[in-house]
């Protein structure tokens, strides 16, 4: 990723304070905003994305922390930590904090990744001190305690219950595991019945005293936000909390590291008495950092990312075969998976999976045509800018940018660096990737019959 | 609904074609848009919002047909239709569609509801006259071969296919079951998987001739658009497809009545195989029209619209018995219903129920307090103007504003209307709406002993 080289620095020092450090990353025009960055003393990283256009703001903290820190038995923690952080502090009482964003018609939430977790307040901009105030003190306040842990653990296990009755959401955890296996990644981010069963206060107040370092925290705010005004109302906040760190501290650097997996021909099954089957067809793909993840992305697009893609048309457009069918990457900080995913009804499940496979061999073998480039190509840089319209979307863009690269793309580059994607590269990444031996997982309710075959997709 | 006068009228005469009438509906400001309608002879309705700070802009095409327009061999029939118009015309093959807007990363797509149909596209305003030329030729050169049919049927069963896999989307289908019984309103926008086999060609293409008439289509587009051009390029579409109609034609009224709704006590249980037990406790709600929907909104906001809201709080927050639980309310032009959703394991059903009808029934007697009307009085201002952000929302709102009114009102005074609800008012439909013996559907795999205690959360 190219980071654009700081505009201006500004160093600002008031009462003998330590010296923040504040950078201006992407210059603004067109409707885009400009990107501006201060590292406090003790390492808390604030960006900002200012676009005075819109009359909304969205706030969020980013924590370095998803479910693939976790050890086995500690299996669902992080997102276990992320609902209890709703649950109070000394100063808010959790009706106090969903309250306070209710009442002035902003949306307040949170989720968890395998590496990362984000709270996030969108409101009015007259309403941003508010949203600061709230979301910070959840992130450096929360009790953790032992009756709250008792009380969100059956809403927790709700939530397991309810992902249990989503097979298509749920068949993307079966492949995590057929691809990862029982290891840090491959493990679900909500956690098991056991894991949150076992789980008590202390072990998750350890956990979170751990993690929620400012060192390991970026806060994002996007919209017509004013950069000194949340750089102060946040350090302010954050001061008053204790929670600024030791002074000489610097922000941790990003995740790396680089791995190869080797997972192929592997066939998992869950049996289960739904309408449809759903299936993931997919292999290894690329990390989150690889060059190679712009041609792969034009090839995603083309391949499965729209109604014109070459799935869509075969599976759906042609045959009415399923209703839905898509292809996605999904890159980590030392690997990626990618994934083709159909819903459809038992007895066609062989001809969907047929189709996808040849599908993927062709492309592999063949490349894509140039058309198929071009009209890929302009639906990832049109998308790219519809995409940032919206606050929450930049704040976003933003907050995951700092946190998982140190640093910031303009939409511009974005949209050279799509551009330049070549047929040469599409076609060398398709080899590489879709030439791959693919896995299977399965949710469905499959005959024995069936089921045996499910081996023809892989071989 | 007040209807603000329209500020200018203009009438535009060129070449001797028949008159189209222009009017401003509502002016602009602070970052809201200008609301403009044009009736074009023949009864063609064109409304736009223009909002020049953005750089994208939503096309969209309404439908005065939904699925209560069906008769009950014909279910399914208008959303068959709206998958239908996605693959062809003379002009353009189904692929042909779809990658016009993917190859400029915009989304196209459709909904069908009880009492509309939409089809639009969201993308680059410079794209604009692409989408615009798009979605009419689909409207009026839909092809409805025999073949195209076919191949979509198979798709239209696996969309029911997977509906029936998400019990917690399905159980409002019951819901409305339950409480409209075998009706137009009461059956499923989808239809069943005997209708859908049985449609044909002919049928369709009938259902189409008839209901997608000019007087019958509301036109709408939001964004950085220009009314002229956009009612140019309207009527020149629509003139080329010989698909303006008599021009002394008139656009169809909105749908209008009242009816009483009685139904009180019904309990339906559809026994599944899931891991939640999925209930909607409701009953009998508000129209469209009705004066008192504002004071329903406030009550339903603060009743199971947020985190803080009541439902919330008891069900979730303090006994942690289920992840999600909500309330809502749907308005049809004569009747309406108000429900109480919420997913919990089959072992919590009863608890959860009897707290959701002891509020229903605290509610009816006492009304809320000042705090929680101020509360939702805040939180239905302040996501109302979030939820304008958007083009494609503001485009919803404008097309569904005039076909289901034919008139308009301001955020403006929409934010003060909302602000005037009274406590008495508040209080009053409490008693009116939810002082109603509700109905129960649930979707889950109840016992026979926990299904024969069902009864009593309707007593």
């Amino acid at each position: 990723m190219t980071s654009r080289s700081s505009v201006t620095t500004a160093r600002t020092s008031s009462e003998g304070r330590a010296v923040a450090r504040t950078q201006t990353l992407l210059k603004g025009e067109n409707g885009i905003g400009t990107v501006r960055r201060t590292t406090l003393p003790g390492g808390l990283r604030i960006v900002t994305e200012t676009l005075p256009s819109v009359r909304s703001a969205t706030f969020g903290i980013w924590v370095n922390v998803g479910s693939r820190d976790e050890t086995p038995s500690l299996n669902g923690a992080t997102h276990y930590l992320e609902h209890l952080l709703f649950k109070g502090t000394s100063k808010r009482s959790a009706l106090d904090i969903s309250s306070a964003i209710d009442a002035v018609g902003g949306e307040m939430n949170a989720f968890t990744a395998k590496e990362y977790t984000c709270y996030y307040a969108r409101v009015l901009d007259t309403d941003l001190p508010l949203a600061i105030d709230t979301v910070c003190d959840m992130l450096t306040g929360s009790l953790i305690r032992q009756e709250d842990v008792d009380a969100e653990r059956g809403v927790i296990l709700e939530e397991i219950a309810m992902t249990e009755d989503d097979p298509g959401d749920c068949v993307h955890d079966l492949f995590a595991h057929t691809m990862l296996g029982d290891t840090p990644l491959g493990r679900p981010v909500l956690g098991t019945v056991d894991t949150i069963n076992a789980l008590q206060a202390d072990r998750i107040r350890r956990f979170y005293k751990k993690h929620y370092d400012p060192t390991h925290l970026v806060v994002a705010a996007a919209g017509n936000v004013d950069h000194a005004k949340v750089v102060r109302q946040v350090r302010k906040a954050f001061e008053q909390a204790g929670a600024l760190g030791r002074p000489d501290a610097t922000p941790v650097a990003p995740r790396a590291g680089a791995r190869t997996l080797r997972t192929s021909g592997r066939v998992e099954l869950l049996n289960r008495k739904t309408e449809q089957a759903h299936v993931v067809l997919g292999m290894p793909g690329l990390a989150r950092n690889d060059e190679r993840r712009w041609a792969l992305g034009v090839l995603n697009t083309a391949l499965g990312g729209g109604m014109s893609s070459r799935l869509f048309q075969e599976v759906r457009e042609k045959r009415g075969l399923a209703y839905s069918v898509y292809s996605y990457t999904s890159g980590f900080a030392d690997c990626g998976l990618f994934g083709v995913y159909a819903g459809c009804r038992p007895s066609q499940v062989h001809d969907v999976l047929k189709i996808c496979r040849d599908e993927l061999d062709k492309v592999a073998a063949d490349g894509l045509t140039d058309d198929e480039i071009r009209r890929a190509v302009g639906q990832l840089s049109g998308s790219t800018v519809l995409g940032l319209e919206d606050t929450g979307a930049i704040m976003n863009r933003i907050g995951k940018s700092e946190l998982a690269w140190g640093e910031h793309m303009s939409v511009t580059d974005m949209l050279t660096r799509i551009s330049e994607v070549t047929p040469d590269e599409v076609r060398e990444v398709a080899r590489d990737i879709l030439g791959q031996r693919p896995s299977l997982s399965v949710i469905g309710p499959l005959k024995d019959k069936q089921a045996a075959r499910l081996d023809e997709a892989v071989a």
